[in-house]
């Protein structure tokens, strides 16, 4: 009102200012439906995956509807014998390395050896009608297998009551893919992104120590094992049982994983020198069995395999069991395991995506993995998903299309029709040294420096991830990263940034007092800008802290007697939104601020705030022209012209 | 590079735009350790509580230390015969309304009447010596008093072992006054702020709805009444008891609840006439006691509290229970009524200090309401809090300082050692009536309707807390209802506006294209701006999203056939805050745009956000002066001269 009176004795300065401001204007009216139909839309279909839909004719809809279900109709009729080329050296590389891979897998989940063949033979082929990625190669992977093992041992012994431990891993498979083809077809693929790369990184490396430790036993030829997980229990029980250390299986299992280790060296010097460490398994497999088969080892103090089944996957959907006292154990294993290999899965799909330009729809790629897990359940494999070193390899040995896994599935079809025989005398410290070689690249060294010197906090997580994980066990290890990476974003919404803003000199941008050394304070002035959306987490936050501002500020001119405070602008350009306990505390700091005799500003106010806070101020004491404007440089050069006009007048 | 090389060929073009360009320069460097530092005080000590200590000598600190642990010190010294007076009329109204309420809600929380009034006698005397706040009437509360009472019913039953369920009160008690101590001790009293206004709406009036058909025991006079809380329950019971229902009980209770309605209208309407409704009570009591007495309606179907022990609290401490098998209920119990009796006494102190122009710090505030109830627990208290109701007579009765707490409290102990046997005549459908008068205030219509207005999500968060505390449970609908808000939060970080900023033309501002309207987009770029903190809840979808702002841009552009696609410039002022995963996503982008022959630009990133980019960008790749700005206006200029420097060449 003081502000009114002034400017109708001062019309000419009035019309100058008005010359030069710019309306802060409602947004344009949406209705509450609109608005949440919007808002529904960014939150599920961020991806906009029925863009391709638009304006095509019916038949057109169709075919288009029928490629995004099975993305194989989309590259298959254009598949020529020159792909078909590349994709058979990569899937006979890779079927390499998901042999020996897939039976060492399967003895970390504590399932027979051919469980895991047949987990590389059924969901390779659904994943190749129904997946997106070129380049994903499927089949067990470690930490899955780790996770499953690890949880279903809990309630159930492999080896008391082996039928019953079989039972539960493919009811646990079930429903990982039930849940993994849930969050795709509920479009709720954004849950995986909570585990955050620091999250991941610890998790892995802690993951690949636990594993590692694992092979402690088949490494020494320890007989009596901890079935405990924790880096303690495990070297207390190796130490403990130093005297059923074999030597013999200590110098193979040495031998072997040291080749292991130096051809995964070279291949990751040399990356077109791939299938060194490609083939290193399986050569390792051959001939290690060859030794045992020629040495007869197996009497001297080295444990092999045995005699394997034959034959291809029988069905087992008769062995689902959907009630009896073990199945929250299922349900919840399935959960983990889904939701991890899940995790994997997604990462390695959007990184080769990223490399060759093109694109993985995260939701459809959720239903892909889903289905396949879902389909393994009945055709007796465990939880499989997209493994990172082999599509790493399956990558590098030049894979165009899903059709290497195609390859890869029907030479592992191969081997179980016809092979499986001959990996009767294959020693177990070999499978052993391959799962050490495999899982030491989850430990990823340079990228934890990176972390380390990027962001402390999520250094923190990280070790979190990774001790959690050695000491308490894998899955609390990974929910309490969670927890702490989201404590932490709560914590910056609890306590958001508010920073005192100067004038650049000679412009009209005020940026933060502390960061541009240059900027200077404007007399009278108090401008803050404020980093966050305003709710009820932090408005009594928000409430002190401006409130301190101003009191330092009074404080500071008490010492250097300049004029008085007579405007506090509010920057609000980057509150991206606000809630009821917001506007509350806008309407308490105008207040406050009144009783003061200090003016409150606001300062580009967006959309969805700017319509709030003129909802709640229906006798218009806040949202009024004198005390809303587009940017602080108006709002100070109208300002400072009333606090003039005011002064002039006085002398006057 | 492309840039670089046409600079050079453009020296003058060059030298002019770097006078009108003004550098990005990274933030003064800080240690980590002054950075954590910085961000502890932020997080802990927002409201800087040591400030008043600054350079001051060391004896005035030692006065000043003692004043901020006992804020009677403070204006105890200042305490004159005209203050007294206020506080004394004050007191004695408070008095009169505690009394009744005291009986009442002890009967609420199944413990005997005589505990109500031992609370409403120590309490008061503690927190005027520790508590800031001058308005806030000590005592027990409504809702407190329902979810001890209802928590601790789930295992012991108050009938059958009446010591056990008196010691477990303490003992919960105890709890509830450690947790609140702690949490102030530990500046950890954000926490309350998780229950944001809506959800408390919602909670209080749900909460006020199950009080009340707890009340209908008392007020039909019905004998055998459920012990759930629900409202499917209680009206079932209710309704299948209604033989019990005695008319009697039934007239006594409307007459005297009309009345206490009445008065609480007219002191509504009046605030100077706040002594109807502060008197009404204990009005109520006296009458219906002399009615009782007289009509000896004791025999007549008319529920009395009977014979009543006299004399002060007796110690309790040896009643506290620290081991057995009811420990974990105890300590359960503690924590959500202490919380929620903090939240509430927290927010009364906060609402009548800001009407008063006084501040009232949380942490310390909860320290003295915590050390309250440790006192409290030993000497047959109950868990209290500042009752808003009581309060709000204090202030309207002129209460100046905690001096009316004393008054109270020292007529509530001539009650206890004089007055007891008057009561026992007193009628519990009358106390019935007291509580559903008193909390018929919890539910606030006009604050829902307000939410309605203002943020139709806030609104849903305080139905679920409603009907959450109406048809499962107190606390479980309070967990939802902050569970809700929570995930709100969440969703906003993980789905964060980006936004496409257009010129206003004539000005160098730029802002939201679909909310000004006039602003218009600029041939070659595409503006966006991120409205959130960018970390690994949101990365993925960022990346996803800006790649869709792009390809929409490009779609359009094929339409139109404009000039093509030259810069995204990503506007970074309400970036908060970045963490690894989003540093990596500014990488992506980076490389996803070269690909496509388009360059990032990046403006005015905020001080962490950019030191963090800078240490990721050892090679210069991303944070070089091509790329990076500190207003769009000058990115435009200085890139719009490019391009035409560039074109020129060509035609040259």
């Amino acid at each position: 009102m003081e502000l009114n009176a002034t400017t109708m004795q001062h019309p000419q300065t009035c019309l100058e200012i008005t010359m030069e401001v710019h309306q802060v204007v409602p947004p344009p009216h949406k209705s509450t439906i609109h608005k949440l139909k919007s808002r529904l839309k960014e939150t599920f279909f961020p991806d906009d995956p029925l863009r391709q839909f638009k304006g095509q004719p019916t038949r057109k809809k169709w075919i288009l509807a029928a490629q995004y279900i099975f993305p194989i109709l989309q590259w298959g009729p254009n598949y020529s014998f020159k792909l078909f080329k590349s994709d058979i050296v990569a899937g006979l590389t890779i079927a390499s390395l998901a042999i020996p891979q897939g039976i060492s897998y399967a003895k970390l989940a504590s399932l027979q050896p051919i469980v895991g063949l047949y987990s590389s033979f059924v969901p390779p082929l659904v994943y190749a009608v129904l997946g997106s990625s070129r380049d994903l190669a499927v089949g067990p992977v470690s930490i899955a297998s780790l996770i499953l093992g690890s949880m279903l041992r809990q309630e159930v012994s492999p080896a008391n009551d082996p039928v019953l431990f079989l039972q539960l891993a493919f009811t646990t498979t079930f429903f990982a893919g039930f849940f993994q083809a849930s969050l795709g077809f509920l479009r709720l693929g954004f849950i995986i992104d909570f585990l955050s790369k620091a999250t991941l990184i610890g998790f892995m490396a802690g993951a690949a120590i636990i594993v590692s430790l694992q092979q402690l036993k088949s490494l020494l030829g320890i007989t009596h094992f901890t079935k405990q997980m924790g880096l303690v229990p495990v070297l207390s029980s190796v130490f403990h049982n130093t005297k059923e250390w074999s030597w013999q299986t200590i110098l193979m299992g040495f031998c072997f994983l040291v080749f292991l280790l130096v051809a995964r060296h070279v291949s990751m010097r040399r990356p077109n020198l791939f299938w060194i460490s490609a083939g290193a398994p399986l050569v390792s497999v051959i001939l290690s069995t060859l030794v045992v088969f020629a040495f007869k080892a197996e009497h001297h103090g080295i444990s092999i395999i045995g005699k394997l089944q034959q034959g291809l996957n029988p069905p087992s959907w008769n062995m689902l069991q959907f009630h009896g006292s073990h199945l929250g154990l299922s349900i919840k294993a399935g959960l983990v395991t889904g939701i991890i290999s899940l995790t994997e899965g997604i990462a390695v799909g959007r990184t080769f995506a990223a490399l060759k330009n093109y694109k993985v729809d995260g939701n459809k790629e959720m239903m892909a993995i889903g289905l396949m897990n879902m389909v393994g359940s009945s055709t007796s494999c465990y939880v499989t998903t997209g493994a990172f070193s082999r599509s790493a390899v399956n990558h590098n040995a030049g894979a165009k299309t899903a059709v290497s896994n195609i390859v890869m599935s029907i030479t592992v079809m191969v081997t179980l029709l016809f092979l499986m025989p001959l990996f009767q005398y294959t020693p177990n410290v070999v499978l052993g040294a391959i799962i050490v070689s495999a899982v030491v690249g989850l430990i990823d060294i340079p990228a934890a420096y990176q972390i380390w010197k990027i962001d402390k906090f999520d250094f923190i997580v990280m070790l979190c991830a990774f001790f959690g994980v050695i000491f308490i066990s894998v899955q609390d290890g990974l929910a309490i990263a969670v927890g702490i990476s989201i404590f932490k974003i709560l914590l910056q919404i609890t306590r958001p940034k508010t920073v005192m803003l100067g004038n650049i000199p000679g412009t009209d941008i005020y940026r933060n007092l502390h960061h541009y050394k240059e900027s200077m304070k404007i007399p009278g002035f108090l401008i803050l800008s404020v980093e966050a959306p305003i709710n009820f987490a932090n408005s009594t936050y928000l409430n002190e802290r401006i409130l301190r501002w101003v009191e330092d500020y009074e404080a500071e001119e008490d010492l250097k007697k300049q004029s008085s405070l007579r405007f506090v602008i509010l920057e609000m350009s980057a509150v991206s939104a606000i809630d009821t306990s917001g506007v509350s505390l806008i309407k308490e700091l105008k207040k406050a601020m009144e009783k003061k005799g200090v003016e409150l500003v606001l300062v580009n106010p967006l959309g969805e705030v700017m319509e709030k806070l003129q909802k709640s101020d229906e006798a218009g004491d806040f949202m009024g022209p004198d005390s809303l404007f587009l940017t602080v440089g108006e709002a100070v050069t109208t300002l400072s012209s009333t606090i003039k006009g005011q002064s002039s007048n006085h002398v006057v």
